[in-house]
């Protein structure tokens, strides 16, 4: 780029540099990364049955995630549960701050709300426990047993009393929607909590029918994002919680670039889209946040069009391959505004933090 | 709209005008319209087996599409079946000639493969009266049993030498891909029999767990085109009939929006995605046709960026609610190039048409 920036680094303490130059890697506090503890116990022993994600460390900074039954998931490195490593890529990276939440396949809504507790409390003491070490570079969201409400209540009250900022949930619990009438109080305690709500996509619909080419991720993962805002919108919980604030990774999904379609459905069968929540959908754009990996600048110019840069927050997916390998790149290198990639790369997600 | 706009009107036979006018409703081929007999017989008692759609007519110009075992599917209007209130719609909203194809629903492709071609030819054949009927008014595209490639094949054979320009297929087949070996000769078939593809959502992914608020129609729909493109793209489909003339529906659904997260797991993890096809997925951007029913000009003029003009095509999704309830207004209205409108409202389905 020819043209100069102004390069403003900014830390949750103060700013630390203003000036103009020719070329910048921008700091940047990160919407959705995932941190996993080194080691996870064998839950199937512990509590019985089986369907529990473990870790298997089959050579130097990698390990494999299986399912208790031998069933391989994916392999991940180091920077999965390594705070060091992390700091390390986030420093060639140029990223101040990250905020952990764990790996969605962790959520174990189906298991039973009590064992799904007792894992969730181990791995948000394993993010407490990153974050205390190093709290300049860390924010911690939680993750809760939502299959029981008043328990995953309580673990976010304990996990927002231990300097967490928020809560990580599906798109999804076990396929019933966030409209639910069960989940109300679960958002009436993340807003009198203050706690931010990311979403992200997991249990992608279709996906025992599109098992090849990966399209659960490519196909399913957009399409789980929109049934999740769809459903927030038209149950009406953002009209009973005026002041959640929610971030739908992953841009918003196939939301934002289908949301003439849905007002258009909205308008003309209301008799099916308007029975609970009597608003155009359209009134909620602006209300949450979506993140910023969308993998294309026409598509995120496109999403800035729509929310406004105030409510598109950096988000890399780190360090999973569908993610950014390098967090930041996408804004930094799109031809949008400066002030816009200081809004998206740092002041956007603070905003949705309360920092 | 202040600026002057070139007028053209072209109808499959000629050039009818040619002039400059301050604002034009232009006259229209239809990418997407869907037709139905007035009546249709009562297939359970036939095939001894229940699970057909049937038509009631309970009131003047209007039927209850019904599930034989009497569960209400919805309600239609005489522009479902009624050539000459198609005509008098058409006129009104200045359509030259719309394209017939079945309703979705209508595809049976879980019954019997020979009952269902059963149900096929009675609708193929009500199609071939109206267009021969109106034969400047209407083009028929087919509907075939693809459960069974070889009885499929067949009738698309009759229906091609009874004046059928194509067929219509759903995005899935029994939540079989459009990738499976087992369509491959279908596709062959359509290939040299010279017959255009409009692939259209049915039987939508993730249905069973988000029936509120139509979110099958505003979330599962979008994911299925993208479902259809995504298989026939990564299974290679594109590659072993490079002359295939496919149009997709709804603006391709979320597979543009979402193209460059596909490229990007293409590219990340290719064990996975490019297993039966190794060129990038963006190859096909402009392969393939898609409808312009986006609902909306800032969606409209991203999909014309990735896959031109001249491969957008008016659709309306007529007579249904969710569809265009002006055939063409989108495009009449978008600040796009009078050109560019030119081509979408008539071109792009001529060369998808072959005429």
């Amino acid at each position: 780029m020819s043209q100069q920036l102004k390069l403003k680094i900014v830390t949750p303490e103060r700013l630390v540099l203003e000036e103009l130059v020719d070329q910048v890697t921008l700091p940047t506090t990160e919407g959705e990364i995932t941190i996993l503890p080194e080691h996870i116990p064998n839950w199937k022993e512990k509590f019985g049955y089986g369907g529990f994600v473990q870790l298997q460390h089959h050579k130097p900074c990698c390990a494999n995630m299986i399912l208790d039954d031998g069933k391989f998931f994916r392999e991940i490195e180091d920077n999965c549960w390594s705070a060091e490593k992390r700091i390390e890529e986030c420093d060639h990276h140029h990223v101040d701050v990250q905020v952990l939440s764990t790996v969605p396949v962790m959520f174990n809504y189906w298991a039973k709300a009590n064992d799904a507790l007792y894992v969730s409390q181990f791995l948000n003491d394993d993010i407490a426990t990153t974050v205390s070490n190093y709290p300049d570079k860390f924010i911690g969201l939680a993750s809760v047993p939502l299959q029981d409400t008043s328990i995953a209540i309580k673990e976010l009250e304990r996990c927002m009393s231990n300097n967490f900022k928020g809560v990580q949930i599906g798109t999804n619990i076990n396929n019933l929607n966030l409209n639910e009438a069960q989940f109300d109080e679960f958002f009436s305690a993340c807003e009198s909590l203050g706690a931010s709500i990311l979403v992200h996509p997991w249990q992608m619909m279709g996906q025992e029918n599109m098992n090849k080419y990966w399209l659960p991720w490519l196909v399913g993962m957009p399409a789980e994002i929109s049934r999740a805002i769809c459903s927030m919108i038209f149950g009406g919980v953002f009209e009973k919680y005026k002041n959640l604030k929610v971030c739908f990774a992953h841009g918003g999904g196939s939301f934002l670039p289908t949301i003439s379609r849905i007002e258009h459905g909205w308008d003309c069968r209301p008799d099916l889209v308007a029975i609970d929540n009597a608003n155009n959908p359209k009134k909620y754009l602006g209300k949450f946040w979506v993140d910023s990996h969308v993998c294309d600048h026409k598509m995120l110019q496109y999403v800035i069009d729509l929310v406004g840069a105030e409510k598109v927050m950096q988000g890399s997916d780190y360090p999973f391959p569908l993610g950014e390998s390098i967090a930041g790149e996408l804004v930094r290198s799109a031809p949008i505004k400066d002030s816009e990639k200081e809004m998206i790369l740092a002041l956007s997600a603070k905003a949705w933090l309360g920092l």
